[in-house]
């Protein structure tokens, strides 16, 4: 499914897979296994991808598009790094994390390497505008997160909060791939805004679907436990609804004042599988994705733009 | 002391003061709250003196200097809240870490907005030469960091090793104060190469004494308890000395071994007090110094020179 989406770009992405490859190519073997096993670990490439699909409507030049696809997998990887150490995440992909592995000093550290490396392929675009937007990015990705930190367990966000968070969480770096590969490809600016607003939109909606995916998928398919948002005191778009629907009591409510946590994850769980929660929720996914759509609009129509369009459907479709 | 040796660049020392203030204006109180602490909190303020000091020997452009000093002491700040939360430290300066204060989680996720800080500030200096050496800087710094977190405890560590380590650890970020202190005055490249090696030099220098202080300070100098090097496994030159000097037997070796750590780091810390080792680590210290000194000497005799050259006098002295 996705090949087909990723075809009109087939051949970069391989390059960017060289190119990963290369950055873990390092003196010192011990850095060099760390890189191995968190850039090799075949995420779904879908942040490099939306840069090369998004720099394909004007001046394709792969000089810059190429380290800026690296860039943002690099930026996500560190990221997912860091996010491990912070939940004390013990799976991710169906393997054991960097922290579970190597300890928490070591993720904080290839992290921070990450994030590092993430900046030196971001120079490589000799675009001013496009490091300050990238360090931007990051600013608000994990100032975002240090706000969730400082309000777990709170029984009082809104869907609006919500929104904001994942907005901050996630829509930041997939706008930021379809920005920046608007921006190195000269793009007029009212098409550089298209794709960030594109990017925006179909963030959220991804980001709303994993929510979805950590009450009704299933561990193997996620490849880590299902239930971990409620079990790191995070509200998202599901819990919310339920809320919503049993405002006096519910497994949510129970949980989030400490009454016998995993218990509730299991009732809290099953409550919102056996309801219309989850189809309310993708529906919700679906507007932003419809919205992520019309805002292609402008472009021009052809390969890209339909891989775009393909990829905001596969974002509600996937099962992981 | 310092106040004089700051004199030439004592306005602009003042406008980073204000720009870190201006840092710490943001949205989330919680975040601006963490910024305070850790921006506001009165460090020597040495490494943007170094951008300023070695910009003033060619075409001194406030624009991008001080945009640039201002992101050395955001990145270094960066590093200083990772590193406590790794060490597992309690008190820096004098009050207690973010980590201990705010726990783990926060301080990763501070830590990795200040980087995204800093990396925005530089983006300010409009040059990407000065981009991506701030990026390789801090790649060698956490992958040297990374190096040492995977050699702990490890008594085969020879000086040349210490040597390697306390180059990535600390001399990279002062080098990096000088050689972009010179790239964006337009020195000449004979002149960023000087200042870049009297950074190094410098960088060698002030760690050595760090870890000279380490044994023999106090706690109330020093704002942080001392013997921590050893606590943490971490071989720095003084206890090097210690086990050239007493190969077969000596609580350094007893204490890598496991056994009796905190009796073993009192003695450690009592045996290098009483002997010469503090002398001959300070000697070391000084050439490293004097070296500095010398690389300076293609560049015109003034104000500025002279402040550099009592910056390397005032490394070896300071007390704390």
């Amino acid at each position: 499914m996705l090949s087909t989406i990723y075809e009109p770009i087939q051949e970069d992405l391989v390059r960017v897979e060289d190119r990963l490859r290369s950055a873990c190519e390092v003196d010192s073997p011990q850095l060099s296994k760390l890189l191995d096993y968190t850039l090799k670990s075949g995420g779904k490439r879908i942040r490099p991808a939306l840069v090369l699909l998004s720099g394909k409507f004007y001046h394709y030049d792969p000089n810059y598009l190429l380290p800026m696809a690296t860039a943002v997998e690099v930026l996500h990887t560190a990221t997912l790094v860091h996010d491990d150490v912070i939940d004390n995440s013990l799976v991710r992909r169906g393997y054991p994390t960097v922290n579970k592995v190597w300890g928490e000093d070591k993720a904080i550290l290839l992290g921070d390497y990450l994030l590092a490396k993430s900046q030196e392929l971001v120079a490589e675009t000799q675009n001013l505008r496009v490091v300050r937007l990238f360090a931007q990015t990051f600013m608000a990705l994990s100032g975002g997160e240090l706000n969730q930190a400082f309000n777990p367990f709170n029984l009082e966000q809104t869907r609006q909060q919500y929104r904001q968070r994942i907005s901050a969480k996630t829509a930041s770096l997939i706008s930021l791939a379809t920005e920046s590969g608007a921006i190195l490809s000269q793009a007029p600016e009212g098409s550089v805004e298209a794709l960030k607003q594109y990017g925006h939109n179909l963030g959220i909606a991804f980001q709303i679907v994993d929510d979805i995916l950590d009450f009704i998928g299933t561990e193997e398919e996620m490849g880590k436990p299902t239930g971990s948002d409620l079990a790191q005191g995070t509200l998202t778009l599901p819990a919310i609804f339920l809320l919503e629907r049993y405002p006096e009591d519910n497994p949510v409510r129970r949980l989030f004042q400490n009454e016998d946590r995993q218990k509730n994850i299991g009732l809290a769980t099953e409550l919102v599988r056996n309801s219309s929660i989850p189809q309310e929720c993708y529906a919700v996914a679906s507007d932003y994705c419809a919205k992520a759509c019309q805002n292609l609009s402008l472009l021009p129509d052809d390969a890209s733009r339909r891989s775009l369009i393909q990829l905001a459907e596969y974002v509600v479709k996937r099962r992981k």
